[in-house]
């Protein structure tokens, strides 16, 4: 039986076939409120993995590096090894979510520019978000590390939103994770899918992503299985 | 009867005597988390008034522009007229406060560099964080404007820190806030005294700023005249 290393919410890490592979399994459990809200939905491992798979791979032709190798079956992927950088990335197009919340904008509102954020990646903490100052100062990441990322975030950004308009998608905002290769590389890792990203559809403002999930809305598998459909299966 | 323009929790802006300033007299009341406390201390207006004054002096005496003008009594001062920048700075060099309890870090726990904070100034919203992309998406000030108040927030630390090491003080961090004059200057506003400063007695880490007051440690006054005491009266 393979080794498990690391027993996340939604996707389990386990030991790859080589030294330099980790295998990710997708897992159909739904997340919310930092794990307050929980529940199984079907199909979700299968539709988040193929999601993010295509996503990877058109990022990966524009020259995005990402850790994907090959889909190894429907819910697992086989991946580089890479240590996750301790700090998420946000990137926000439209006010929605958190940041409506906190800084008493209406959901759906433009924003004069693009936004970029940084949270800490800890459950126990909340996930805070976190600056620049901060992260060097708990040395969560070195100021090298911190403008690659970035960079790479708004190239993300760029590539996804561009894609995403093309198939009718409002890209509202996103949240990416990276690793860090044994060899230093800062590439792409986690996963990029209606969990982590908000959608919106450009005609109806339907949204196709986990906030059906966190809102109630209903319809969570469908709307998904409409974000997979659009993506080109 | 003079105008008042803006009644703070802890200080009256006024009008001045001529259009191009304003005349601010500091209340005796003390305030914490956000206003939920509320007390009236004994001498507070006239202690936070002469240690702003000192300190404003001593940072003019160094090339950083501030709206000071002149003392006019114990608990007022003539002032430039400026137009509030809608975001606070926080300047950290020791552990504390809000940053310990959302990163999980020990007050007093050194940092391997200087951190710098932007707050929303906004009570209903609770003063939140706020970094950047933030501020220039919701337009609460340009990237110029960011630019000039970090490099003052920093060369005031500068400043300040020397200044309280040679009278026995680790300045673990503070708040400040600047103002825009009518012809776009940019320059230290608002005040520098025991209530938006944590100084810390060097030698027996005894808290003598307003923490005396949020925590119930008792002797505030005490503590803020000890400070007025080093400073130079």
């Amino acid at each position: 039986m393979e080794k498990i290393l690391y027993e996340g919410k939604s996707k389990t890490v386990c030991e790859g076939p080589t030294d330099d592979t980790y295998i990710i399994r997708f897992k159909d459990t739904a997340t919310a409120f930092n794990g307050e809200k929980k529940e199984d939905l079907t199909n979700k491992g299968f539709l988040n993995a193929a999601i993010s798979n295509l996503i990877y791979k058109y990022l990966e032709e524009n020259g995005i590096k990402t850790h994907l190798i090959k889909e190894l079956d429907e819910t697992s992927v086989l991946v580089r090894k890479a240590e996750i950088v301790m700090v998420e990335v946000r990137i926000r197009n439209v006010a929605a979510g958190s940041f409506s919340k906190k800084y008493g904008v209406a959901e759906g509102a433009p924003l004069a520019c693009t936004v970029l954020e940084f949270c800490l990646k800890d459950d126990a903490l909340g996930d805070p978000m976190i600056n620049e100052y901060h992260i060097l100062a708990l040395q969560k990441a070195t100021k090298q590390e911190l403008q690659i990322i970035s960079d790479m975030a708004f190239k993300v950004n760029d590539f996804m939103r561009k894609y995403f308009r093309e198939i009718g998608i409002e890209l509202v905002d996103f949240k990416i994770e990276f690793g860090k290769t044994p060899d230093g590389e800062i590439i792409l890792a986690d996963e990029i899918s209606p969990d982590t990203c908000r959608f919106w559809d450009l005609k109806t403002m339907e949204k196709l992503d986990k906030d059906r999930f966190r809102q109630d809305l209903g319809n969570v598998e469908e709307a998904y299985m409409e974000m997979l459909r659009r993506i080109g299966l």
